[in-house]
């Protein structure tokens, strides 16, 4: 059974049982209840079927203290919210005249079908909640003991409106938990498991803990608990894992070197060979980014590093391309080729083929040349998939580069790549 | 209620109902499942809580004639699957030596704890379910009329068990849908919403179809009816949406370019502006890549265009870095300084800022070059963000080379990039 501050959440429609696409809601809700203090006890897709919705609406309702029903709002006969919860609570449908004019506003110049007039209908007492990005607004009210808020399905009308509408709503109802009892960090490409082995090294007091991964970095919460206490955890992070990696608030790889080259008035010039323009790629991700970035060498083949980078064509082929010597070869040569100021270069074996017992997959080669300050080299051994061993490189130049300009030291650390 | 060939996921941990991380067993598990004629009447994430999981597993027992379950096999006291399973059916846990032995070997050299013990045991008469790239095997057995399969957590063990052990062993239960009846294809960077609409119109029959969006394109699947009826719903595609865009099979555009380069023989070189890199890092995620991809020039700034490309730069101070005399410079310029046979070469704005009404953002030249065959180019007006339209530029440069090399018109088409 829920017990306390529960919240379920009821995902709907048949595009999600039937596996042609994927629910976000449920995860983004549940993250967001947890921060604001809720036990969820239960998240569940269901297909658009009157007596399934029905039978777990009235189960949801009955067991938890917040029920939020996503999708079923639309103008098709197989958006059945409405008229579940509506059915659920007891009451009838209720025609909002200004929500309909509003819709009518909405398709100015462009047919609105009768069927959209369903939309501009809610549950009869329940209150609705404005949608500034879609046709459907949203609505709240009782079933039995439980609050009911149902939602449109698309992430974009979803989240404004669960962010501006209903935690403010839930928070005065069921009392909230302030933002500052939240501490915001990101780990730069520190496998998950590592982090979450720290995190637990590292846990103070109530700290509670949460994350978010993304391509190149996890971002993590510390909550709950005194100032204090959380100030000590992220400490106990940053000198577990390194403070290069573990950095305050959420950020990007890409976005510290751009910082960092906006703050020395530098352009970048990268020479990429195993991660083939992902450095690059990452940099201009960035809009803006041509106030730093000058432009790049993918130089992948032996011949491109010869041609494009002037790496000396004996050294290639006596010290192999994964190779300090090849690596200094190619930052030296991208830096004297072009007009910026900085330089990193990359070389290394991303596999799943090319490894030797010598130079496994994963061996790569970094180095960062700067306009009269010569080149600093590191050998680096990465982990993982072709995909994971790129990223990883990408994001180990974006840093090493960082350092070198705000000349810091990049301090190895107790975490793998 | 569920009814006929019916089946609920549950997918069990904290971090699910914590928002930690996302799920992903529900909608591979229903797609697979659907695939196989089960109506999936319900994804369910919960808490690792014993008296919610009994529960639950109780309900869904009664409702489905299969019930999955995922996760809660590991070594920790919050693994709460065998324990629950075991009750469930009214049977007690079995230790397996042999299991044990494996695990032991599996960790030889390593620490192995007697937590690990509880990972050999399973829910005495149920099958053990072998797991080749993990600790935990997952088991099966009856808990009433219902069939119920736990597998462990982790995609990279849960999908080959599915695949290789379950797949076999439902299709022997249930009867299965054989896979002459799926036909599979891909939609190359045609959004959504288009291929949903052109889905809808090219409908025969009892055709039925899913999708799983990736970044690069949308694989689909066309099911039921018979085989006539498929054929006829593809071609419908096809021609409503553009043949160089609907391909049979899963395929992606980088290996398309790719197969084509192969079977002329050539190496490429890119030479890109507003990608950043992005088409260097598609064509390089493909392991063995350094067959046909000669390396890259990222010319991201105008100097970058003049001094790696010989870009005239009178030209490119009248007519702009976006126009058909800088993309055509640019893959003249890469294809002479390289040693490829072939160049393509991409300039655009991709937002957000850096439109103007006469080149807005979404305006992409892409030029393609080949030794003794002169230059081609052409004009795109790409939508959506600049992550969009940056990956848009991609899938379009490499479907042009392609194009190009095989000799074929690159046609336009009805749906939008």
């Amino acid at each position: 059974m829920c017990e306390g501050k529960s919240a379920i959440v009821l995902s709907v429609g048949t595009e999600l049982t039937e596996g042609i696409i994927q629910d976000s809601h449920i995860r983004y809700l549940s993250s967001e209840l947890t921060s604001l203090g809720f036990s969820v006890c239960r998240g569940v897709q269901i297909p658009d079927n009157a007596s399934l919705f029905r039978e777990e609406l009235a189960r949801a309702a009955r067991e938890a203290a917040l029920v939020i029903v996503t999708g079923g709002l639309g103008p098709t006969t197989d958006d059945l919210t409405r008229e579940i919860v509506a059915e659920s609570a007891g009451v009838s449908l209720e025609f909002h005249q200004e929500v309909w004019e509003g819709l009518v506003e909405r398709f100015k110049g462009r047919r609105i079908s009768d069927a959209n007039r369903k939309q501009a209908s809610a549950p009869k007492g329940f209150r609705l909640v404005p949608n500034p990005n879609g046709t459907a607004p949203g609505f709240h009210g009782g079933i039995g003991g439980a609050l009911v808020v149902a939602l449109p399905g698309p992430p974009t009308e979803l989240r404004p409106m669960f962010t501006e509408s209903i935690i403010p709503l839930i928070s005065e109802r069921f009392g909230g938990a302030s933002s500052e009892e939240l501490l915001w960090g990101t780990a730069l490409m520190v496998p998950e498991s590592n982090l979450e082995e720290a995190l637990r090294e590292a846990r103070h007091g109530e700290v509670r803990w949460g994350t978010r991964v993304d391509e190149d970095r996890i971002v993590f919460s510390l909550r709950g608990g005194d100032p204090a206490a959380r100030e000590a955890c992220f400490a106990a992070l940053a000198a577990s894992l390194g403070p290069t990696r573990i950095r305050r608030g959420e950020t990007r790889p890409a976005l510290l070197l751009t910082d960092a080259l906006l703050r020395r008035g530098e352009m970048l010039v990268t020479a990429e060979s195993c991660t083939g323009g992902l450095i690059g790629k990452y940099m201009t991700d960035l809009p803006g980014s041509s106030r730093v970035y000058w432009g790049g060498y993918v130089s992948y083949s032996n011949a491109a590093k010869t041609g494009m980078l002037d790496v000396d064509a004996r050294e290639l082929a006596s010290f192999g391309a994964v190779s300090e010597e090849a690596v200094t070869g190619m930052a030296r040569g991208a830096l004297s080729r072009s007009g910026a100021g900085i330089s990193v270069a990359v070389s290394g074996i991303a596999g799943p083929e090319g490894g030797s017992s010598e130079k496994p997959v994963g061996t790569v080669w970094i180095a960062v040349a700067m306009r009269g300050k010569g080149v600093s080299s590191r050998l680096f051994h990465f982990t993982g998939s072709r995909d994971m061993v790129r990223r990883r490189t990408a994001v180990a130049a974006m840093l090493f580069a960082e350092a070198q300009l705000l000349e810091r030291d990049f301090l190895d650390s107790r975490a793998k790549w």
